[in-house]
Formats: structure tokens, sequence, C-alpha cells
């Protein structure tokens, strides 16, 4: 990788290229680096996130300076939320002398939430990323979240004399927002669609109620994926959204998989 | 998961569902199941293969019939090629009676490659990706290799005294093809354009061969791109493509990235 | 990496060491190569395995000879059984010159099962790993396979209404053996004491045979790995095993643990 | 999963079991959770670890208490250094009323470095795994460290009229110490033996610097275990060490690999 120009060494990538291809993306990807997010309660969550930063790059020039991603990454001192995302692309577009830029950032989420019955607190964690793109002044970010959940079989549950399949599932949602929407937004929305919602710590009488909770609730993954977006299409907040659901199956070893997008 | 139709248990998913959202993909994901795969040689490799198998299904369904997409599988007992994806995709449609389905398949592939002094002979391995649609007989089929390569670094070359830093580096590579490419054209292709290309075994003579041909050919994250994207303009085999480049950065924790996509 | 002796290119790795310290493994690591495993009914199954060579390097000695663990691993035409491990072990100790060699191999494998009342067969995939050492011509040799089964937790039973959890869990065994056991012993004897086994086509019938089965056989993570232990102490054949169970809780998003190592 | 005593509903896991078996390791796997670590300079990281901890259970009890690790986890607010392991160890123990505890913790850890010759400032990323058992108040603790560095071949290097390939290896140290070590004591000794240490933002003459160092300190995969074993062994602080280092050559598709482990 190499580095940025008024240099007294040779500057290659500031060179012109004969083949005019233009580079809809380079930049670097993978790095790793401590970030802190803010929450919806105003508290900060420190994460080490993995970061990917690109740019669009002519047809002329010959290449970019790598060096300068990571000076901008470097410089990131304040909590930041998803609005933040927005400063950040143009500031990325703007330093590295581009029109377009794309930013996608990942990493791990806590929330603290209360069993059902016990009221016992607890950490659940989550996975959430942040992308966008700048083009031209022209920004478009989404914000996406994997939910973990259970789901019930209802067909399982119908055409058994007793007990029904269940499993861990994977919720993934992704929202591109008219006003910003916050991570426990969208894990809160989920939750409530899913068979039952998940927790750290369940006491006995806690487990008791999950058990018939998703017993009460069976969702096929059709189901799970349905109800999360008719939630999002009736939230004014939302532009264009996916959902998909992958259930790992607990009488197979594969998944089923469903996946909705729309657009309000 | 459910099973299809006529049979004496009650038939959830037959239903008609009242949130009349139609769902863009419904199926199975990550079933791992034997495949042969014919090669350009006219060899067949046996492969273990990650499949995801989806339909659409319409607003006025409940769901899908899941355990059909297995059946297909396990019906596929002849050597494939990549025009036999279109069989697949019209077969998926038809049984699960769907106006769309989704079929993407992930395998190791093998070429057996002579070393480039010594001649020794020893295999390398790819990842392949087949990936298809259908919409109302309207076929889009994607092939996708991604090359493990040498990428030497032209600024480290250029302003160092001596040495230079390279690394592997991934290549991948899209194609939706306007008559068949084989997988191996697609590696040839790459290949080429490497800094160096990767060997299984390299006996001496080999190793100063392809340390001195890497220094020889030093190229950016952002040369791969465009040197293969401008191979791949030129083919008239090809309707469109992308390409990308990962380079796994020997003097970073990170990697540098850049990525194209273009249509003839 | 670097190649073997008798070259007129200096020989680096020959020299001698200053620093007298043994290494106890060198070689290659994550090496894919295609190799054909014989199963138990005398068939062959084709596999991409990941491959691990090594062998033991005296203080006085500078390297090994890096290509040559992939000239052994080319020269692998026919199928392997799991006795074949021990010829491979001796070949590698004695082709790098060494004392001592370990081998790792791992594969996927697949096995034709029937589903429990249609009688459906489908193929249902594990992971399997062989594991070898060579020192001064004492052999020791290891079978280890992943079983992915369900689990029902007994405990959500007793206390709930109806329902009862239960998800997927992977059920892995370790053996090393006083005669030759196959892959398939190993994943019978891990189906029978589950909640219940894997398939991957399950008809409706078979999907509420195998609901009903689980909520009959409900087992704790410590029931599953000791009553595999408890089958494992009182099979002849085996001299020394280990089991643990991981099983992907459904209601949490972390997974519920259980290891038993013990000699016969 | 299933939670603790003395509740009105069934007690299951307090039953005695007629197995017979005692399991070396039950418990929680995989769990992610925030803490905070103490590094050298009195800072504190914030880190979401993956959380594994285990007891032993005697051949007559029926289960362990799930819950309680989780409960454990969730007390832990404090700041912690490698010594406060030895108190979560016995704590756990303790309140899972067992005579063994396992605990293994891993996490993404920063540090802070400044490049060769620009002297910016930059992160850089490490992987850190805290081990430890308690058996009747022996406790046995091992920190291990994950360091990215640039190994250059000299095989390569001494063969070659110009240029050595290189690529990013990974060097995993893993020490049980008779007194504290910082991880940051661990990065700096590997890093000092490394062909290179890497950096997140490298300038034009930090690239230069790094490029010419590395190919001044050419290293073989076994020279490089070798001399951070010289340095483990000299150490008075460790007690019994092991290190690994994993290049991930750049003219290959697999790695070169070398293991040594010692006690002083």
């Amino acid at each position: 990788m190499r580095d940025c120009a008024a240099e007294v060494l040779e500057d290659v990538q500031g060179r012109s290229d004969p083949r005019a291809i233009p580079i809809q993306r380079v930049g670097v990807k993978a790095v790793r680096h401590p970030l802190q997010i803010l929450d919806r309660a105003g508290h900060v969550q420190h994460v080490a996130a993995f970061c990917n930063m690109y740019v669009g790059l002519p047809a002329h020039l010959k290449g970019t300076h790598m060096s300068r991603f990571l000076q901008i990454l470097q410089e990131q001192l304040k909590p930041l939320s998803v609005k933040d995302l927005e400063e950040l692309l143009s500031q990325t577009r703007d330093r590295l002398e581009a029109r377009s830029a794309r930013i996608e950032l990942q990493f791990p989420y806590f929330v603290r939430k209360k069993a059902p019955v016990s009221r016992v607190e607890s950490y659940l964690d989550y996975e959430v990323e942040w992308q966008g793109e700048i083009q031209d002044d022209q920004v478009r970010a989404q914000l996406c979240v994997h939910v973990p959940v259970t789901s019930l079989c209802p067909c399982s549950k119908s055409i058994s004399e007793y007990g029904a399949h269940n499993q861990r599932s994977r919720v993934s949602v992704q929202v591109e927002a008219r006003e910003a929407l916050w991570i426990e937004d969208i894990i809160d929305l989920v939750e409530s669609e899913a068979s039952s919602q998940l927790y750290g710590v369940l006491k006995r009488p806690d487990e008791k109620y999950v058990t018939e909770y998703a017993y009460d609730h069976p969702k096929f993954v059709e189901d799970m994926v349905r109800d999360v977006a008719l939630r999002l299409q009736n939230d004014p907040r939302v532009r264009r959204y996916s959902v998909a659901s992958e259930n790992f199956e607990s009488i197979h070893n594969h998944s089923a998989y469903a996946y909705i997008e729309g657009e309000n």
C-alpha cells in the first residue's frame, strides 16, 4: 500500500493511467479500529469495528492514497451516532480528492435486557453494520442489524401430538431511513415479532415463560420476514428496507431462509 | 421446515396469507451436498458444494415446500457443467410451482498446474460460485471464481533501495456470459495478469523464477483490477462482469481493495 | 517456502543452527488437496481435504524441506482408509529425514440416510478429522467426527405446560482405536444417543416423527456426553476417547457445552 | 439451558446420576460479553469478549447450574488485569459448588504505535486469549497473544537476483508466567524478532523503511519460532511457553508453519 503526495519520493499513484477504466471502489478493507458508538439512551459503547473505506477513482488517475483512509479513522475521537456517518463520508471523499466514497462499519453491540419473569438483567449481543455512500453530495446510508431470536415451526406443532421443533434464527434487517432510527428501534421491532426473543440470563421461571411463549407464537420463516416487513412498511421513518431470516433448523443440518425487500 | 402437499396431514403452507406481501426469496440455505462438476478438459470433479435454493412466493400464498428443494438436489446424479444451471433453475421453479427461482452453488475446485521451471505438477485450489436466477423464462447466470495470486507493490519497489513488499491476494471475477466460459478460462485470465501466479509445489529454481517474476511485474491493487477488466471488456463471450482484488498487505494488518464492474 | 536439497543452488536449510532449540512441529498448514476416502460400504468418497503436515526438527538443523510435504500429497492417488494414515506418517517421516511426523486431515463426509417414516433417501454431511503422530515407530492416530444432532432440554420440558426448547447441537467424538473404527461407526453411535438425529429430506410424517421422538428423548448437554462416553467405554475397539457437545441454545445467543475424556 | 436451585420448580440437575461418569468440563461457550481490560500503561480497554466458562462435575451429580456462569459475567464491572483471572476462577468454582473451573476469554486488543520514520501514530489490533484452570486451589493460567508480522523468506532472497517473497504471518505466543506479564510485553518481544512489525498508518518514508528492514531481516518460519523461544527461555517471569508461526505464503495458497513448546 502506499502513501500521500507532496513528498520528495516519486509519486507513482498521481500519474495518469492509459487504460481509461474508472474504478468504482478502491481503498482499505478489514481495518480493525476502536470506535465509540452513541446508543439510544445517550450512553457510549466502545467497539472494535471492522472498517471498509473506499472512494471512486476516475479513469485518468493511476491510484488513490491508501494511508489517508487510516488517518481519517485515527481522528475519530468523539462518540459517533448513525448521523455522523454522513460527515465521515464527505470527509473521506474530500480528503481523498474523490467524487464518491463508500464506508462500511461492522461491530458487535450490546443491549441490557430484563428477563421476562425474574427481571434479572443481562446483556445480549447483536451484530451491527453501518453502510453509506456519497456521490456528488447525494448520501445514501443503511443501518443493518442482525438480531438472534427463537423460531418455532407451526407445521411441526400442528402435525405433532406434542412438542414442536424450534431453533435459533438470525433476522437481518437493513433500513435506509428518512429520519434517524436507533439500533435499538430495529432490535425492538424484530424481537416483538419473533416466536421468542433471547436473553443472556434466564432463571427457571423465565425459561418456562419463553418455552411456552414460543409454543404460543409459532412462525414459519415466511411469517417472520412478512411480519417484520409489515412493521417496516408502516413506519414513516423508513424509506427502503430489507429483511431476511435464516433459521438454523434443529431437525436438519441446513437452514430455512426467506428474504423480502421493499420501498415505502 | 416442512413438506409437500397432498397428504392427510393439515397443509398449513398451502393456505392463503392475509398480509399480502410477496417474498422475493424463500427456500433452503447452506445445504452441503455432493455434486459432480465437468471441467474444461472433459473430466469430472467431485465436490462438496454449499447450496442455496430459493423461489419467489406470491403475496397470496402462505408458504413454500421446503423438502422439494432437497429432493431436487438428491436427483442430480450426472456431472454438471455451467450450462446445466439453467435446467436446474427451471426445474426448481416448476417443482416449487413458482414463477421465479434462484440457485447459488459454492464449491472448491482444483486445477493441475506445472511449476514454471521444473515442470513438477501439483494441484492448486480455487473457490467457485455459480449463481443463477430465472424469472418468467428469463435466465441470468453468473460464474464467479476466486483466484489466489501474488501481488507486489510498485510503490514499495520504486522507493526502496532493495526489496518490495508482496503478499497473497484474492482476485474475484464474476461473469455473466453470452456463451459458456469455463472456470479454467477465468483462472487463466486472472493468473496471466497477476504479479505472479501461485503453485502447490515449487522446487528451488521455480521459487527463484516466481520471486523474480513478481519483482518484474509489480501491480497496485488498482492495476490488478483494471488489467483484468480490460481483458473482460475485450472478450466477446462476456456480457457483464465484475472484478475485485483484496490484497492481504504484508506490511499492515488490513487489506487493500479495489472493485470494478462493467457491461459489454 | 523452500525446496529440497541436492541442487546447485545454495542449501540454506541444510546448515546447522547455533540456537540449539528443537522444533516440535514444522511443515505446511491449510493445504487444500483432493483425496479419496474409503467408506464402510467399500465405496469411495472424493473429498477436498485441508491438510496439515509436520515433522520434528532436531536442534542442530536449520530447516526442513517444505516442498516434499506437497509432493507426498500429490502422490496419494489411491483411495485411503483410516489405516493408511499410518503409512502416510512413516512415509512423511522418512522422506523428510525426520524422527517424528504429524498429519492432520479435515474433510466433509456424506452418509446416505433414510427418513424414519417415508424412507425417502438423502445425504447428511459431517465434518471428519484424521490426526496422527509417529515418533520412533510409535504411531498414535485419532479419528474425530463432528455429528450434528437435535438436543431437547429436559428442564424446559419438565417445567413448561407445553413445548420444550430444542436446537441443533454438534457432538464431537475423538477416538484412538485398538482396531479400526469406521467413520460411520462413530456417527451411528452418536445419532443413536441424541434427542433426535438429523436428515436432509423429511416428508411430513417424518417431521411429525422426529418432533415427537425428540420430545420423548430429552437430554441435557451433560446427558449427551455421558451417554456417548458410556458407549465408548464399553467398546473394546476404543483405547482413548473424548466426547464434546456444543448445544446452540435456541433461547440464548450462546452455547451450552460439556466435555469428557477417558481411557479404556 | 437451566437455572439454579432453591425454587418451587423441580430441580432436575440436582438429582444424582446413575451413569457414574465425571464430566471434565461443563458450562457455557461463546458468550459474547463486554469487559474492561487494564493495559500496561494503566488505561482501560473496553472489549467485546467471547467467554467460555466451565466447571468439573463429579460422577454422582446430574447437572450444573448454567445461569450462574452468566451471572458471574454480569457482575464483572471493574477493569480486569491478567491477575484478576485467578479471582474469577475461584469465584466460578465456588458459585458453581465445584472443585475445578476453567475460563477462556478471547478479545481484540489495540496498541497505539508510532510509524518508524514519520512517527505518525495509529492503532494496531491483536487477538488475545486468557485461559485459566483452578483445581483444588491450584491455579494455572495462560496468556496467549496472536501478533501479526511480516516474514521475508531467506531462501527466496538468497537464490533470487532481486526481490524476495514476503507475507503476513501470525505469531501466536502462549505463556504461563511466574509473575505477571503484560499483553504488551509479549507483543514487544514478538515484533522485535520479526522480519518487520506491522503498522496501521505508514507514510512513504515509513514504507521504504519497513520494506528495506524486512529485506535486511529475512527469517524462515523455523527462525521466527526459535528466536522468540530463545527470548522466552531467558525470561525469568516465564514458567512454560509455546510459540507458533503461521506464514500465509505469498507464492502458495497454503501456509508454512512451525511450533515450539518449552518449560523453564
